[in-house]
């Protein structure tokens, strides 16, 4: 039986390199006996543009049925202007919280082909492998109340409401002790606990779920600013962190930034597990929807189909494509050829068909 | 008449690190006819151990009827148990909020003498001088409410709430565009608007304000997490940064590991006008109280030492001294000593009373 799986591509760049994703498929589906079962809808900006919303109910609904959801990004400004509810953005934000999926999973990995492409000097990033765990369904993100609101003196005040109960910090938790015992068996948690009592909160309960069932991990606790100074000095010293919604986005990009590879990071968002007995699942590049290079054809499609690697991995249960997956983006990266974000002199440019078409080359010679 | 200076050293290497800028005080004051009337208090732990309270309210009276006041550091985990209302950091908290010092000027500065002390390449951090603006007396550090609850199920509720007003985000936004007139014209203003309505205020709120008065300056806004991916990527495309007490606290930090030289980098708190004319003002190093470090006599004393620099150009109008002590500084590291934690192969190694004393000697020379 085929596998549902739901393509959300977005806006911005998302289209453009989804669209290297589908010739994987094609090849997958020849090859490889891949049975998928595609719905393709619009989020973002383009389901804007049609529909008049971020994203529809029938898609969230959509979402909840497949077996897996491959996103693409979205983020278009141009929806700026047309009021808080109309972000784009808003795609992704209801997704995961309709969802429930609340553990993502933002592997900072360096590659080692493409070390000339970070900032950081070769020998404070070599063997660079960080696992943030971030929670995405709590925190800042959703509290209330929010808004803006007007005072009588005409002013105004804006305002949001970071929440964590004690349920929504242990299963994250569960989720980063868990990946640590498969990895190098330590975790760091992050929180602002000097100045937050949502942060002391936090600490407090990775601290009592460390005692009662993973005593076996490594676990250490450290302040946002601090992680976001240590990420730079010495980012090998991290294995998993885990922390909250807000904190997680930012130090994840930055994370993400010191591979110099943004532009070839997947993650994996995971949910509850539903009453059929699977796991809702959402994949999506760390890279966002880049507008400033839409349509231009130069985007790096490497993170998408890592993304979807990491989808037959973890919701299809078919590690042998996901390797083989892998492995070609390795050996393609390996011959030279790079997009515009990871040229280095001496290698080749191409573009996001090319770099994509190069992907599908080297599986056939696996 | 004598200038009214406040000193609170605090905790950790705070002690160690003041001590050295003592003895730069000394000398000024026989060579230089620099007349100060110093108070010295307890704050942070030193205060805890002595009066039970991370700081008294005679000191906060003491700091509203200074010229200035000189910090040091607090925030030993040693109190981290005694419960939220006594750590060690309340102390900072509250002088910020009581003396109303909303707009904290954080340089991060490259020293050339330093470049291989930075984890970047010199090729992305050469020349790097970036000034982030951050507000530090409103944001989630101190809306209400806040705390921690325990639900009717027994499990718990951490809460903190995000606040800004149209005129808290136009004073430091003000300060901001100020500042930029005076280096290269340009302000990114950051915050996180695609999923914060604070966020949201904090950009129209910048953006009329540049529109009615600073339309010289050139004005850009960032999201929070692509903020801290480009300064990673390329720091040298910065100029003023003006941005909310949470994102600065850690963009800031992350922005002075940069320069690899955090033990050098000062930083000045402006307040209000008061009543007699003067502005309140703290002086601090941007680095922590180490307590790991702490007592051990190797602490780098001349972030401390440039915070008391900026103390005389600013509040004391004394620009020659304070000219004075930045040459010195600078002399003293092209003749090759280091601290520990700027140490780099061929040179030479000192300790905090050493350093200290070279900077003094330094000014004797000039
Ligand atoms: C698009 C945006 C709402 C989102 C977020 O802030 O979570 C993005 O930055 C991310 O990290 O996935
Ligand atoms: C000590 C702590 C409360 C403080 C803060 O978070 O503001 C510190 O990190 C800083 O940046 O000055």
């Amino acid at each position: 039986e085929a596998h549902k799986l739901l393509v959300l591509a977005g806006d911005g760049i998302g289209p453009e390199v989804m669209r290297e994703v589908a010739r994987i498929v094609h090849w997958l589906d020849a090859n490889r006996g891949l049975k998928l079962d595609i719905t393709e809808e619009l989020v973002g900006a383009a389901s804007l543009a049609v529909h008049g919303v971020p994203i529809r109910d029938e898609v969230i609904d959509l979402a909840r049925k497949s077996d897996a959801v491959l996103f693409g990004s979205v983020g278009d400004p141009a929806w700026g202007h047309v009021g808080f509810d109309k972000r784009p953005e808003v795609a992704i934000l209801k997704l995961r919280k309709e969802l429930e999926l609340f553990a993502n999973l933002r592997p900072a990995q360096l590659f080692d082909a493409l070390i000339d492409a970070s900032a950081l000097k070769p020998e404070v990033v070599r063997g660079l492998d960080i696992m943030i765990v971030r929670e995405t369904v709590g925190g800042i993100y959703f509290g209330e109340p929010r808004g803006i609101e007007t005072l009588p003196d005409g002013s105004r005040r804006g305002i949001n409401t970071e929440v964590y109960t004690t349920s929504e910090i242990e299963r994250v938790a569960r989720v980063a002790f868990e990946m640590a015992r498969q990895r190098s068996n330590r975790v760091c948690s992050v929180e602002k606990c000097n100045v937050m009592e949502s942060g002391l909160l936090w600490k407090e309960v990775v601290t009592d779920l460390h005692k009662r069932e993973y005593q076996d991990v490594e676990l250490s606790h450290m302040l946002a600013d601090n992680c976001a100074m240590q990420l730079v000095r010495n980012p090998n010293q991290f294995d998993v962190i885990v922390t909250g919604n807000l904190f997680g986005d930012i130090l994840s990009d930055l994370a993400s930034m010191l591979t110099g590879s943004l532009g070839m990071l997947p993650s994996a968002t995971l949910g509850i597990v539903r009453e059929d007995g699977k796991r809702n699942a959402l994949y999506e590049p760390i890279h966002g929807s880049a507008p400033d290079i839409a349509g231009k054809g130069i985007a790096n499609p490497l993170a998408q189909i890592l993304s979807f690697a990491m989808l037959l991995r973890y919701s299809l249960n078919r590690a042998e494509d996901a390797d083989l997956i892998e492995k070609a983006v390795s050996n393609v990266l390996a011959s030279g050829l790079r997009t515009a974000d990871i040229m280095s002199p001496g290698m080749a440019r191409v573009g996001t068909d090319m770099m994509g078409q190069a992907v599908v080359r080297e599986m056939e010679k696996l």
